[in-house]
């Protein structure tokens, strides 16, 4: 339960990869800061069937960076290092992966265990989460129950997929603030479930935006303007 | 078909007043332009039962005077001082007000005269469109038929309303940028009936904002960062 050896330095930011010992197996993450003292913190959740290492995650580590924030990604259950050797990632497969790694239960438990390693680590920061797809499967369940999350960016998902009935359910349970964005032709997840998500969750303040395109075509402005919406709301 | 006497100016804002003779009648409006020269212009179209001094309207020639872009505003058909004296302006005359005064097709002809006579005066220049509910049943058309309109702020509509039919099939004639706001709780204006306008609008790059809250309490920041998308796609 600790740093592994590797670590990486550039001119703006630190980065240093950990495993942690979780209840549902190892947990290897990615820790990265900026060279000068950050306060503040957002939580990375990767999609389905990617991991970690995503280049959109490394995209959005980047520009949080820039703007003064550290940022910490683990794999999610059943995905990355922790794939079942048996199962080939893809959307076909993607239950499958989730319910092996232990679903939400298991995304809950090292989440917690995360924020609470890098706390030890650092100390308690002003604290956002960032996950789009399964980012929101997992983004959402923490953020209605971590009261140490103060905003989040959630979005790709809906009343949908495996734990569908748990965003239902839990979504009224949010209270921070939140934007959340909806690809308006997404051919995975239904549009309608992703507007009655949106409808459900219980913060006063959030704002939907949505956009043309398919599920993975997000705009590259709304991923900037995501960071600026984390930077702003996390003071 | 001319200025009127009242111009005022403050440290950083030229406002002139005129009316121009109409096919539908006289049209009275109000130019603003930053002290320094403006090589941008934004016509306002205000909402229903409201008028051209409207507060809100206001509020966004303030924020785009402060963003170097001038704004023009007229009273719309049968609004302000077009007002059938008969009537009492308020939700259940809405429509009468409307088909009084001419309707769509006044609205049409009023705005192309009235930017005619601006360009006539100032030159053509870089010109968006900012206008919610009302703003939108008179802006799509004028946006959609119009090609000096490069970029338009619209919301608070849908396929809906007397002029609903004419904005369904003029939606998918659109092609400029589009940023249409939604109050997810519109009282007035149905949910859905927005959504579908939103997605029949043509244009590529469209991006949809909805925030809680009834029809006419759209959040500051949205009116402010409308502003901000205006100054951004207009170059």
């Amino acid at each position: 339960m600790s740093w592994k050896d590797t670590e990486a330095q550039t001119q703006t930011m630190v980065t240093k990869t950990f495993e942690l010992a979780g209840a549902f197996g190892p947990v290897p993450g990615i820790y990265r800061e900026p060279t000068e003292a950050s306060g503040r913190l957002v939580l990375l959740g990767h999609g389905g069937t990617a991991n970690k290492e995503a280049e959109y995650i490394q995209l959005m580590a980047r520009v949080l960076n820039e703007r003064g924030i550290a940022t910490v990604v683990i794999d999610a259950p059943g995905h990355g290092e922790r794939l079942d050797s048996s199962i080939a990632p893809g959307p076909d497969t993607f239950e499958k992966m989730w319910h092996g790694g232990g679903g939400q239960k298991a995304a809950l438990s090292d989440w917690r265990m995360t924020l609470d390693f890098i706390e030890a680590e650092y100390g308690p920061r002003a604290t956002g989460w960032w996950g789009l797809s399964m980012g929101t499967m997992i983004g959402l369940p923490v953020s209605a129950t971590d009261q140490r999350i103060q905003v989040a960016q959630l979005g790709l998902m809906g009343t949908w997929g495996p734990n569908g009935e748990s965003l239902r359910e839990l979504a009224p349970e949010m209270t921070c603030p939140i934007r959340f964005l909806v690809q308006w032709d997404d051919e995975i997840v239904p549009r309608d479930a992703c507007l009655e998500l949106f409808g459900l969750i219980g913060s006063r303040r959030k704002t939907l935006h949505a956009n043309p395109g398919l599920h993975s075509q997000v705009p590259l402005f709304e991923m900037r303007e995501s960071a600026a919406y984390l930077d702003k709301q996390l003071g």
